[in-house]
């Protein structure tokens, strides 16, 4: 077998077997292959693109690349997994909610990429926290109390690491085949028998479309049943941020703040966790999805789910009882005018954030966790002259002005009744 | 201007501008673009394609990238470029005649490559023979010569050294504008106002049919025109070796022979010969082809053609006088069958003579100039049982017996009779 022949038989339009991609994958990750050739075939993987074999093909071996997690005592264990957004806090919520339903979660997580948030990011604004386990310390923890959050390690999926780079800077990042192998090839180490995706649709989502939304979620989970695990995916909207708080300590207050009285939450944030768990419950544990949203909604309602998520954070060394970073200076955003909120910027929030310090323009920057939008308005509410939108919290008046301008541009209105977006678009499920 | 913007350009179909394309190029030469975007933007070009305009600036940057001689004192000098061949020696035979009749020609020549022979290897059978001028030694011996038959400088082109490399090593190599720039981008850097092409097509050709050939000949000859240079463009049959003879020493033999008995020689490399010299006078002198055709004719028969040969082999240190290099054993290869020729598989009997020794199998291999295969018959010829079709000269009797049994199975015959393959197929013009 030779790397040109396969790359070769890609731009020409074929399908590559599991052979030859186990052999540019593993040449890869060794090194055999150099970053010229590995750019030449993204390129055509790109242009021609691959089946859902190829596809699980490419994951298997992303996978196969790496230390890869033993799950097996743990049959009921899950991984979810969010394509991202802004405000999107639900995997501090739901993991709590799935462990106290008994359903096991080992969970690697990431940083904010662009305009969207990181589950990492947003645990490191609690004081003492750390999300660098080892593969060791995550299963020991799992086994002790019932879920982890922790960063992606070095050794599970290497080879999905250096191809994410390399598309990075070959402009062959928005690829589906691409997409999916990155994301399942890490939950594939991971371990866990069950995968629960939620693919983010809308203005401050990746995938601005249902079609591409909704092919991502059927290629997750076809990906996944190929590898012999089960999988749900909710196409779920993004047209608008999650919650009522965008920025680090801000997100982690209103998780926490939904554990503690759920009755006081945000009704869409609320109703997202409770479905995400329901499927997640049901997938897990083979059980309908109405016991799995029973069961969600008794261990929110007991405070099961609550004490699941103080002992996960202690777990892991954080102290709540330190209280959260605040930021010096909030301002308001208000609107002189009435009507009915028409629509969101929804990735212009999240950017604002970003540009306030709570996510890296760079890729080193350090986060100031304590910045950050608190929305008071959501799609479809109507509001009066005065009335204020939104809180900024900022380092600086400054920040707080620029950032307050920007935010109440990015919130369009009109003096029409209009709808609220559906929460959840479309449910993908092929179990194995 | 970023290179990930040109990349995700050109990937999703959308012509790039020349400033565009300059960037790359100027980028790439500099080191400035690394290997693996360059390699996805070449991906990118294979598979979406590049238009006439964006050929002609992809060109012009590979001519910009180096040194670019100065021809503007001799408005008559001419550039003879051929896409290789088998038995190709026309270089050998043409320049001096095209010398003799007053046009100029500075010509950069390249190695065998594959089964094709390289007018460099052929000359280096000549005793004391140089082929490593400098620029300035390249224009002085213009002057005073007339011609020059030179190897590539590292000055002239260099991205196209780099591209080419890079185009092997990820296949990318058989694509029409790259394929179109980097023998262009030489050939502009090389200074002549007027370019003569050889495009061969068939067995023994890199263009396998006669669309392909075409489509090349009309590419030179547009991105030639749109970069200030006249060009003609012959597709000239190659379904079986050029002459008598393939292998280095022989072929220059040959080469000789017909400059100095032009009467003898074999008909279809004579008649090619003086066609490619009556287009090249006719475009440098912007005479008739007629004209052009008397000139070359009478150069030839007056021994001036022979003349030349022998100064531009002199000024380049080279001694006829002491013999060609001749092979120890020469073996028959024979017909046991009466028949017509039908086809030769032109290709095998080139690869026959690299395994000679001949031609290089790896990049760093030693020539034997010695060997080679003498043909006595063509395509369309009848011959007896018995007959002998052509002789091996081979360092060794085995090596001999091997290539003329391959020899033997590369030539078909037919009971039925056979016509000859036309001489030329196109002629491609297109002035300034």
């Amino acid at each position: 077998m030779h790397i040109l022949e396969i790359i070769a038989k890609k731009r020409d339009g074929a399908a590559l077997s599991a052979a030859e991609i186990t052999f540019f994958v593993d040449g890869y990750t060794r090194g055999a292959v150099p970053d010229y050739q590995a750019a030449a075939l993204l390129m055509a993987i790109y242009l021609q693109g691959m089946d859902g074999q190829e596809t699980a093909a490419l994951t298997a071996a992303m996978a196969g690349s790496g230390q890869q997690l033993d799950l097996s005592d743990l049959p009921q264990a899950l991984d979810k997994h969010s394509t991202g957004g802004v405000g999107d806090k639900t995997s501090l919520i739901v993991v709590p909610i799935l462990v106290a339903a008994g359903v096991p979660v080992c969970k690697m997580s990431g940083r904010g990429l662009g305009h969207t948030g990181g589950t990492l990011d947003k645990l490191e604004a609690i004081a003492g926290l750390s999300v660098a386990l080892s593969p060791e310390q995550m299963l020991a923890q799992v086994h002790s109390v019932g879920a982890c959050l922790a960063g992606q390690t070095e050794t599970l999926a290497p080879a999905d690491k250096k191809l994410y780079a390399l598309r990075d800077a070959t402009a062959t990042v928005a690829c589906l085949p691409l997409i999916v192998s990155s994301i399942l090839s890490k939950k594939l180490a991971g371990g866990a028998p069950s995968f629960l995706f939620d693919v983010k649709v809308g203005s401050g989502a990746l995938m601005k479309t249902q079609v591409e939304a909704l092919a991502l979620a059927e290629a997750l989970v076809a990906g996944s049943t190929a590898n012999g695990r089960r999988a749900v995916a909710l196409v779920t909207d993004m047209s608008q941020p999650l919650g009522r708080t965008i920025g680090n300590a801000l997100e982690v207050k209103e998780a926490l703040e939904l554990l503690v009285s759920p009755e006081s939450a945000e009704p869409r944030l609320l109703e997202l966790c409770l479905r995400l768990a329901a499927e997640g419950i049901s997938l897990a544990q083979g059980s309908s999805v109405e016991a799995g949203r029973e069961k969600a909604e008794s261990s929110l309602k007991s405070g099961a789910a609550r004490d699941k998520f103080q002992a996960i954070i202690a777990a892991q060394g954080g102290n709540l009882a330190l209280g959260l970073p605040e930021a010096p200076t909030v301002v308001p955003v208000t609107t002189s005018v009435a009507g009915t909120i028409q629509a969101m910027e929804t990735q212009a929030l999240g950017e604002l954030v970003v540009r306030l310090g709570g996510g890296r323009a760079t890729k080193d920057a350090q986060i100031d966790p304590a910045v950050g939008l608190e929305l008071h308005v959501a799609v479809g509410q109507r509001v009066e002259a005065g009335q204020t939108l939104a809180f900024v919290h900022a380092r600086n008046p400054e920040a707080a002005e620029q950032a307050a301008a920007t935010a109440r541009a990015a919130i369009s209105m009109t003096p029409a009744p209009q709808e609220a977006p559906p929460l959840i678009h479309q449910i993908v499920k092929l179990r194995v």
